[in-house]
């Protein structure tokens, strides 16, 4: 009567287990199976079954011998990251990103759609699948895409919500547009809550399982890991960070809050307060939001006090941000990216100081603040993410697995 | 080779499924074998095993022929809620209530220790050792005491945060002080997450796995379930909703912060706001908070328009703390619980204006907000969800389960 345990959660187990090899392989990078078996507190019978299957399938596969401790031979299992490769998108507003990636957040292409306008949505649309296909069909070590759009996004239904920046793709589902539409899974996500999982997945020296990843660019937003749980929220719109009013009498915003904290940091926002100082950058006026914000953060670092006093204004609200997600969500580290994180050491060493003012200093005291590490770029990093992570924790997706 | 999972692994399996043949008895009362069976997707043989040695351990019982479906007779199992007694325990400022409940929720006894002041907290420690030991000696059945305390509350480290309207309590360490000190086990939670615990387990209308208890009383505090898990936080002090700003230029806050939530709608910040109001309560000079508010809310049943006026002012602030949780958490369900509820329909239909007002749309569709239908404190019937919570999830804590 020993082992009668149901098979619906044998099954889970044994799917756990798999992921747990999996995760191991891509962290560590080539193990041998009794350094797996030691690392999961697997028993050896259970990695020999495990392994066996997920090299049948090609998952992982074996690499001959390597040497392992006190330079005894061993064979070495590995998880070829350069073997699978992932389609990311990143969309924005009037920019849909391409990049093909390889399982350890290489990119080996990224391409740009012509610029989209309202009336080209559909176009867009249609130039996507093309170019996806086109992709899939030319590598066939593609195995997974991954999407990052702007919150809020409406995991549960597949669109965006009214608020956001990308009012005219509102009429488009992503689940329904694209979800069956290629030979491979694709998979959608908020796009700060993708750059979290690029933080925790490419980034080495990120260990903790308490992670913020706090967007800071065309829009505010935000991607929290709590005790290894993504925090999504019922439809998949929690932590909305850029829609936290921080001044209930403050600046109106297109959602119906008032004092919604993008209103104050993000990259259109820092272009408002630009043109308001005259003649601090002249063509202002017919600059990109990021290409004023670039040039903001030019002149501070030729030393230009305007524009050092400018950014430590942005600064104060992007550390008041921090404060809100100290006191929401009480993470291990913040990670600051996007293109307001290109200011730099002038933006974090304001923000410390507002955090030291204003934060419970047990809080202040065991939470790390830093800045992105990964490129610029990381929502299409974060698309990635998205893919490789679920080919991580759910490899029947992807193989052939009895 | 077939079964050979790892025992460590096995073992939690069956953990799971113990705990998840409690909960079901919990939820659903007297159950047959084939319904939890069928309920839980385990096999006939796996429930068989399970409940043997859970009723060998005295956590379950058979009750004998109960009528099945079909009118087929067959033997029930049940887990008596009225068999297990827990000790429940909350601290506030100077308040110190303990209670002892069935596993049901239902409170057995209530009392409380005389006034605590800064001065006299060694004393209530010492009769709160007493006064927990004689009720275990006095009652067989208890199996666990759970303690709330107001936030933030470092989990984590066993102490309540610098900010914290308990001043005099920080020197004490709860688990320190109390984990080992009786023959039962002792959990500590803060207050809000504590609430939304006894929400979850002891309103049978409430079922989403997405709640947000929303506590507004002497402090402003919140607990949120995501998807069936607790928000923590690395140090267990997510989720502060009170010390979260709605206005960065707003009043200063104790815990360093400005414009905190706290400050605007928490009882003494309405006492001071009735205060300003000449001879609305005459006597509210030399009334406590609670009486005041209480006083107030009073007068509003009565028709009073000021009273009404300043009741509607509050929930403003309540409504833009509603705001905040939406767009920090999404939940399905908002519980407004705690002195402030009290003031009833009149506060809420303010609370939605606000929310109709200002919140995406499709969050405000998706979200009830009601006001708690547990007993006005819902922390000391947190506490006692607290303990429960970990009676049913994990049983080998209080059996002897090989």
């Amino acid at each position: 009567m020993t082992n009668t345990i149901a098979n619906a959660t044998l099954a889970s187990v044994s799917e756990t287990n798999r992921s747990r090899i999996m995760q191991h392989l891509y962290q560590h990078g080539i193990s041998s199976r009794a350094q797996i078996a030691k690392a999961l507190d697997l028993t050896p019978a259970a990695i020999t079954k495990i392994t066996a299957k997920l090299i049948e399938a090609g998952a992982i596969k074996e690499t001959g011998d390597f040497e392992g401790r006190k330079n005894r031979r061993s064979i070495g299992l590995t998880l070829d990251t350069a073997e699978f490769h992932v389609i990311a998108v990143k969309f924005a507003r009037s920019l849909v990103q391409l990049g093909v990636f390889d399982l350890a957040g290489k990119p080996l292409t990224v391409q740009e759609l012509p610029q989209v306008t309202e009336d080209t949505i559909d176009s867009a649309i249609m130039q996507l699948h093309d170019t996806i296909g086109s992709l899939i069909e030319a590598d066939r070590r593609i195995i997974a895409i991954g999407m990052a759009v702007p919150g809020p996004y409406l995991r549960s239904v597949g669109r965006t919500a009214v608020v956001s920046s990308m009012r005219g793709w509102q009429k488009v589902n992503f689940i329904h547009e694209f979800s069956n539409a290629f030979t491979v899974p694709v998979f959608v996500e908020q796009d700060a809550r993708a750059g979290a999982m690029a933080q925790y997945l490419f980034d080495p020296t990120i260990t903790t399982e308490n992670l913020a990843y706090y967007l800071v660019g065309e829009g505010v937003g935000l991607g929290v890991i709590d005790h290894g749980n993504i925090i999504n929220g019922a439809l998949g719109a929690a932590t909305e960070i850029g829609h936290v009013s921080i001044d209930i009498n403050g600046k109106p915003c297109d959602c119906g809050n008032v004092g919604c904290l993008e209103r104050y940091c993000s990259t259109p926002a820092i272009h408002e307060m630009i043109l308001k100082e005259d003649d601090l950058i002249a063509d202002a006026g017919t600059m990109t939001h990021l290409q004023a914000c670039r040039a903001l953060f030019a002149l501070a670092r030729g030393g230009d006090k305007r524009a050092i006093a400018l950014i430590k204004r942005v600064a104060r609200y992007v550390g008041f941000g921090c404060i809100t997600i100290f006191n929401s969500f009480n993470p291990s580290q913040i990670v600051i990216g996007d293109i307001v994180a290109e200011a730099g050491q002038l933006l974090l060493d304001e923000v410390h100081k507002v955090i030291d003012k204003h934060v419970i200093h047990e809080l202040n005291d065991t939470t790390a603040i830093t800045l992105s590490a990964l490129p610029a770029d990381a929502a299409l990093n974060g698309a990635a993410a998205v893919a490789i992570n679920q080919f991580l924790d759910h490899p029947p997706q992807f193989f052939e697995l009895s």
